[in-house]
């Protein structure tokens, strides 16, 4: 198990960590199995998509704006009740499959931290379950 | 793996069951690796979010309602289709990394089951993945 | 690991693969543990829901195109920028226990490959961690 420190820069915004993710997988000395990225916070998500155009990112946290508006009837008095819901639409964690000691993604997939209420020192934790290889 | 049964009384509701699964966990005496817990029933869902302001959950769900009204223009006739959208929005699992025989959860995170067609009796399946302690 | 391949035939579609993914599970011949289906693109996904009325599909997608239009002020100009946020919102994996070398689903689950995108072929990862049934 491994847990990282991210520094967020903006109250929304992505961060790629798949070169992270991958490290651990490296350092984990797994062939084969699963990792999961957990988020350890309730104003941020984590999330897969595109890392090439990074528009589409942008479209991401600007969609999520209009479905979840920061200003609105809500009860809770801190200011990011927005956040909140926006965590619970992207989810805490994501599970990638590890095939030959590295990460089996996409072309085009990368592994996106999701700050929705920033900017703050963050932390993702991160385990590979699996097979190490026959020796 | 551990099966629980929750009771539900209202039509929405979010539902703590950290310690059930922190419980579950410890059975398990796993030291290390992932605990998952699944919801077997199509109108409700996980998540994961704040557990010490319950206003953060009543947004919640006043947010998933103005975002899928329970009156529209749907096909499926019961009277839930709004429900089958929210579990689809909020998921049918989490998964949490387990270190030192517990949950590995940030400060304010708890697990909560999230009932948008109740009252019901609801199942939740609940299975730890890792590695026992050296002896 | 058992990788699949999917033709999908609308711009968007749901997918059935409940059987696929028991395929993957009886052939890997663990009795125990958890499977994940994970998707590797970045304009699908993948959710769990009823698989008897097939409105609670038309009726998920419908709902989707409501949330995220597929016209909008987006910054993306490949004409899917609401298939990525979908895509967000639905997530990219699904993870499902295992038990009795079956997948242990409620009644009225299934599993369903979420096209945003299409038509298309696509490709989920179906990968099985668990224990093998004593011998």
């Amino acid at each position: 198990m491994r847990e990282i420190s991210l520094r967020t820069h903006s109250r929304s915004e992505l961060l790629d960590i798949t070169a992270k993710v991958a490290d651990a997988v490296r350092e984990s000395q797994l062939e084969q199995g699963w990792v999961t990225a957990f988020v350890t916070h309730t104003t941020a998500g984590i999330t897969i998509n595109e890392n090439a155009d990074p528009d589409v990112g942008t479209d991401l946290l600007a969609t999520l704006d209009k479905i979840v508006p920061r200003r609105g009837a809500y009860r809770h008095t801190e200011g990011n009740a927005d956040s909140h819901v926006k965590a619970s639409l992207m989810g805490s964690s994501v599970t990638v499959p590890v095939q030959g000691g590295g990460l089996l993604l996409g072309t085009w997939q990368g592994i996106f931290f999701c700050e929705f209420d920033g900017p703050r020192t963050r932390h993702v934790v991160i385990e590979v379950v699996g097979e190490r290889a026959a020796r």
